[in-house]
C-alpha cells in the first residue's frame, strides 16, 4: 500500500462520501492539540468520545452533535461512529493523547472489518496522529525518553495478565524506559504493585520513577521518586508512571536519560580517542563501564 | 517535584530570565505542529536545529536569528543554544518528533548540568511536547500500535550494539510491537538485516511490517510488507519501520494491532459468558487460542 502526500493536505469539508475521522487531542489542552485536529473538529457534525475527553474539549464542540459514553463502551461508539458516517455525515471520533495507541482507531479497524468495509468505500476514513501520554507526560519531569523505551497498558481487563506479566519483565530484563499506562484504577490496585515487583528484579531500588497524573489538565501533579518507593504515591487512572532504565539520572528534580554522547565525545564536543563520529561506537576504546 | 499547571500556561513572550526552550515540531508539517510549539517559535530571537528540521519550518523563521549544524554536531547545538539563552535572549530549540525522544532534550540536560545549572537559575527552561515518529508513521499505515509497543534506535554511533540486540530480542520475545528509529543510514547497513534475523526467531515470516519514509513530508512514502520481505524495500535515515506483534493483522492494506475486545465481548457489544465488563480477564473463560 502507498499513500500519497496530496491525501495529507486535502481538506476536511470537501469529502464527498461520509467521512470518519479518528483524532488524538494529546493530553487535551487546547495548545497542544495539533490544527489539523481541530479542523476535524470543528469540521463535524457529529464528535463522539469516552465522555471525559469529550469535557477536554466541550468549548469547541458549540453546535455539534456529541456522543458520549462511558468507559467499557467502546464498540457502542465505535458502532455510531461508523453508522452514521456511512449515513453521510462528518463524523470525528476523539481519543486522548493519540487515537492509535490504547485508543479508539483499531477497534475502528475492527469494527470496520467486520462490517466488510474497504478503504474506497463509505465512509472515508481519516487518522490524525497526537500527542501520545508518554510524551506528553515526560515532558513535565525532564527527558527520562533518551533512549529506547516501550509502553505497556496494566490494564488486564481485555489482555491476559501473564502475557502483561512477561512484556514487563522482558523489558526490565533489556534495560528498556518502562511508560506503564493504565497502572491502575479504584479495583485494579494489585497489577502496579506486581510490576515493581518484577522491575525490582532488574533494577535498583534508586532506579528513577516518575508518576505523572493528568498532564496538562487542572489536576496535574508530577512527582519524581524512585523504585523503591514510588507506590507510596497515589496512583489511580489518570496516571502514568514511566520507570527510567539503569542509565536515567535525576538532576534537580528533573528525570533525564542520556543518549550516550559521552561514550564517544567530551562535553566540548571532542571525540574520544578510537572513536570515529558517524561510525559504529568503537567498543574497545569505550571507558570502563559495566556491560549491558 | 512537583509543578503546578499554571506553569504550562505562561507566555513564551513573557519570561524575564534568558528562555531555552525545547521543542518538538513533530512530522514538520504545519498541520501536526502543537500551537505551543508554534508559538515558542514564534517568541524566539534565536532558533537551533538540525539543518533538516530547520528547513521543514523556515517559513515560520523570517526574522529570526539561525544555528543549523548538521548530524553529529548535537553537542556544539546544544552549547550554542545554552550559551545565547543564558545571555538573556530567547531560544528555541527544534527537534523532529518530539524533543524527548532521541531528540536534542536529554543532551541539552546533559550540558545543562555540566555547567552546573539548576532550575531556578539563567536561563529559565521549557519543554514542548511533539508528535513523535513511530506515532505519525503509524497513522499513515493504520493502527499498528494498538498494543504495547516499544521504540529502539538501531543507531549504534552511541550505543553498543550488544545492547540494542539484547533489547530487539527481548521485545520479540514478549510480543511487543517494534517500532525502529534510524534503521539504517548510507554507512549503517548491518544492523536492520540482524535485527529482521533476531525478530524471525520468534514471530512468523507473515508478520506485518511498516515501512514509512518521510511521513506527512514531500517525498512521503507507506508501505506495508511482512517480516520476510520488508527489507526489500529501501530504508534509510528518513524511514521509520514498525514490526507487528504476533496479534497484528493486515486488512485492505492497513495494518492493524487488535486491543483485545473480542476476548470478552461480541462485536454487538455483548459481554461472552464468563466475563465481566470492568472486571479482569477471565482467562478461564477464553475462547481456545495460543498461550502468549
Amino acid at each position: 500500500m502507498r499513500q500519497s502526500n496530496e491525501e495529507n493536505s486535502e481538506r476536511f469539508a470537501e469529502s464527498s462520501r461520509g467521512l470518519l475521522s479518528v483524532v488524538g487531542i494529546g493530553p487535551g489542552h487546547d495548545d497542544l492539540i495539533a490544527p489539523k485536529a481541530l479542523e476535524a473538529i470543528a469540521a463535524a457534525d457529529l464528535v463522539v468520545g469516552y465522555s471525559t475527553y469529550i469535557k477536554l474539549v466541550k468549548h469547541l464542540l458549540k453546535d455539534k452533535d456529541i456522543v458520549r459514553t462511558g468507559m467499557t463502551e467502546e464498540i457502542g461508539r465505535a458502532r455510531a461512529a461508523i453508522d452514521e458516517a456511512r449515513k453521510g455525515r462528518k463524523v470525528t471520533v476523539i481519543s486522548s493523547g493519540d487515537a492509535g495507541v490504547y485508543g479508539m482507531l483499531s477497534l475502528i479497524f475492527q469494527v470496520l472489518q467486520e462490517d466488510g468495509w474497504t478503504r474506497d468505500a463509505n465512509p472515508e476514513l481519516r487518522i490524525v496522529p497526537g500527542i501520545s501520554a508518554i510524551n506528553s507526560c515526560a515532558s513535565l519531569v525532564g527527558a527520562p525518553l533518551g533512549h529506547d523505551f516501550c509502553a505497556i497498558s496494566l490494564s488486564d481487563l481485555l489482555t491476559p495478565w501473564p502475557s502483561i506479566r512477561k512484556k514487563i519483565d522482558r523489558a526490565a530484563d533489556a534495560d528498556f524506559i518502562i511508560g506503564l499506562y493504565n497502572p491502575a484504577s479504584g479495583r485494579r490496585q494489585r497489577q502496579i504493585v506486581e510490576a515493581q515487583e518484577i522491575i525490582a528484579k532488574y533494577r535498583p531500588g534508586t532506579t528513577p520513577v516518575a508518576i505523572v497524573k493528568s498532564a496538562y489538565r487542572k489536576q496535574q501533579s508530577a512527582v519524581v521518586s524512585d523504585l523503591d518507593n514510588f507506590l507510596d504515591y497515589e496512583i489511580g487512572m489518570n496516571t502514568t508512571v514511566i520507570v527510567g532504565s539503569n542509565q536515567t539520572i535525576v538532576y534537580d528534580g528533573f528525570m533525564v536519560t542520556p543518549r550516550g554522547y559521552t561514550n564517544k565525545y567530551t562535553w566540548d564536543g571532542e571525540v574520544l580517542e578510537g572513536q570515529q563520529p558517524a561510525r559504529s561506537l568503537n567498543l574497545d576504546a569505550l571507558p570502563v563501564r559495566e556491560e549491558s
